[in-house]
């Protein structure tokens, strides 16, 4: 049983469909076959989880293109990589990316694709020095564009991760431990610990727990400093199930909140709710971070919305799509972005609020089911 | 206050001196500056924490070197990086690579070296392609080559962190959180949290828990399997403080070892202190893993330890040197290993003994002080 059970409730992925996917990617592509090097492409294609390994993927082809994929990993993995990839031909080595490329060199693919955002330069010329007789052909994202679209099975592992974190944040302010006295880390580590007990097997990122001023520093990490009343205290977390991270962010006020803070509050949800109404099929993904900036820049504040509106998530915290002004491409039907926009006043404080959704043909698939309500405690 | 504070009683580092030692590498290597875009390395030089950046180091020069040398972040970072880098220029940018780059071009270093081991395919294109006149020389390794000796402040950061792991360790024990009846994953995450009661900003790596035959696997994420009486338990884990990592491992028996427990768990002990016992400034990193390995063969157990001996350990859990039979390069005074040979019978259990050390003139420094006596639990 993986560290990875307990929830979740579809079947296990159809990792020779997604192999198939990406064939269909490598024959537009004009590639007789991939080299793949990203661990976590290499999970998402096989299911394998060790810390190293490279994978061939051949293209279509009479013979039989399963044949002629293979995933190499070092000893340490042996007995792992049979039990995760029973479907596959494994190599043990313990030069993994040469022993795939001389396999592929041997079998003579001609053109052979590789991840050239992943793959280094010193690594680059050390493949292209083997004399494998292979053309190298770089061919970047091309197995993050599948991921982009999320099948059920990977909605319903974030479904969960988002679950864990909703109702690990419940119990952190049922049991009062978010109040005046406390620290930064205090929080923080209360509601990682709130997070493995209901099931995560890690923690999506680094907790962010940011009181007052500090609330105004996007990515600000915990400190000892102490909550006191009247603060805003943001909090940004996320957990991780079946290997796919949630990501939210609210916003509370200990006591009561002052005018100011209100208002600021009520700017951002919404910006956030126009930034999540405006998902949809075929919108440009710029036209979303758009839709939510469009309201900050109204009320005079769009110089302290500092980032983008939000990011792609799955077995990545960060992937594609980048929902940005610089954002490129549209949305499809199956992808699962952030909404997170943030007003920020330097020295003073600032607000984020941030929900995970799929994008539907019906209108979004809220998967963070916190209330957005401004929340008073302490 | 950082997340990092409360631990370690030295001074800061001096950045300053650092990136005087890179200057005389650079002076070595014939190149004018160094663009660093790896964060830990930018971190090593410069105190900056954030998740973007990229640094130009200018060489000696008659004008300031320091004058010329500058970190760029983006906008979240902006508060952050004033405070934590005074002394350098900073720049906020949204490409921090490409504005470091247009920098260097603008102000003619010539031949620029840039981390060919971290720096992608396609990055490095994107900067050839920026048109600056400047000659890319590929310079691998240059600060991690600094990083792998250690100064009194690392030193510290280093025995911080290891006793947090020894100081979690006992009180796992003492508690009785390690006994049958419990899960792999339980077990981890008690010991995870005692870290973290004990001052740890994070943990080392993902924490491993491995009972019975899983002890048997040497890289084995906890799972919901239930400890049980006889079992081995394979311990491995470690702290982050400072951003500095320990990294131990430990292997105990649940109830009375059976004989071929007791021999195998004498044996890695042997090897283990035979590795440790080799470790001197000037010895090839090949002879500590052959020290090693020479015990274990001796047994007729060679084939079963199925990976290196060690590995330099600081900002980075993994770092140079390797300490493996294709090991490469000598030790040196102050650089930081681990020494962690390991024993598996596949399908029945294994024993690794691990200890983090400093090579020292006078002999290693133990900063791993938990016992290695065999410990009967349960």
């Amino acid at each position: 049983m993986s560290a990875d059970s307990g929830r979740g409730t579809q079947e296990g992925p159809d990792y020779a469909a997604r192999r198939g996917l990406l064939r269909n990617l490598l024959v537009e592509n004009e590639i007789d076959g991939l080299l793949v090097t990203d661990l976590v492409n290499i999970r998402y294609l096989t299911g394998f989880t060790g810390s190293n390994a490279a994978l061939l993927v051949h293209s279509w082809d009479a013979a039989g293109a399963e044949d002629r994929t293979v995933i190499a990993t070092d000893g340490r993995y042996d007995t792992q990589v049979a039990e995760q990839v029973p479907d596959l031909r494994a190599e043990i080595a313990r030069a993994v990316a040469r022993r795939v490329a001389e396999l592929a060199g041997e079998w003579q693919f001609g053109r052979l694709g590789y991840e050239s955002h992943i793959v280094t330069v010193d690594q680059h010329r050390g493949l292209v020095e083997l004399g494998t007789g292979l053309d190298f052909v770089a061919t970047p994202g091309l197995i993050e564009q599948l991921r982009m679209v999320k099948d059920e099975y990977e909605v319903d592992r974030l479904r969960a991760a988002c679950a864990v974190g909703d109702e690990a944040l419940a119990a952190l302010l049922e049991t009062g431990k978010l109040r005046p006295g406390r620290t930064e880390r205090q929080v923080a580590r209360d509601l990682e610990w709130a997070m493995f007990e209901r099931g995560a097997a890690g923690i999506a990122f680094e907790t962010i727990v940011a009181a007052g001023a500090n609330s105004a520093i996007p990515h600000h990490r915990p400190t000892d400093a102490v909550l006191a009343g009247g603060d805003f205290v943001k909090i940004d977390f996320g957990a991780v199930v079946g290997g796919y991270h949630s990501d939210m962010t609210r916003t509370f006020v200990l006591g009561e909140p002052a005018d100011w803070q209100r208002e600021v509050y009520d700017l951002v949800r919404a910006a956030q709710r126009a930034g999540r109404e405006a998902l949809r099929p075929g919108i440009p993904c710029a036209d979303v971070d758009a839709a939510a900036r469009e309201v900050i820049a109204a009320a005079g504040h769009g110089s302290l919305f500092v980032h983008g509106l939000g990011h792609g998530v799955g077995l990545r915290i960060h992937e594609a799509p980048g929902i940005a002004k610089t954002g490129t491409g549209t949305l499809l039907s199956g992808v699962a972005v952030t909404v997170e926009p943030g007003v920020y006043f330097p020295g003073r404080g600032g607000v984020r609020i941030e929900d995970t959704l799929v994008v539907r043909e019906g209108g979004p698939e809220l998967l963070t089911n916190t209330s957005k309500d401004l929340t008073v405690v302490g």
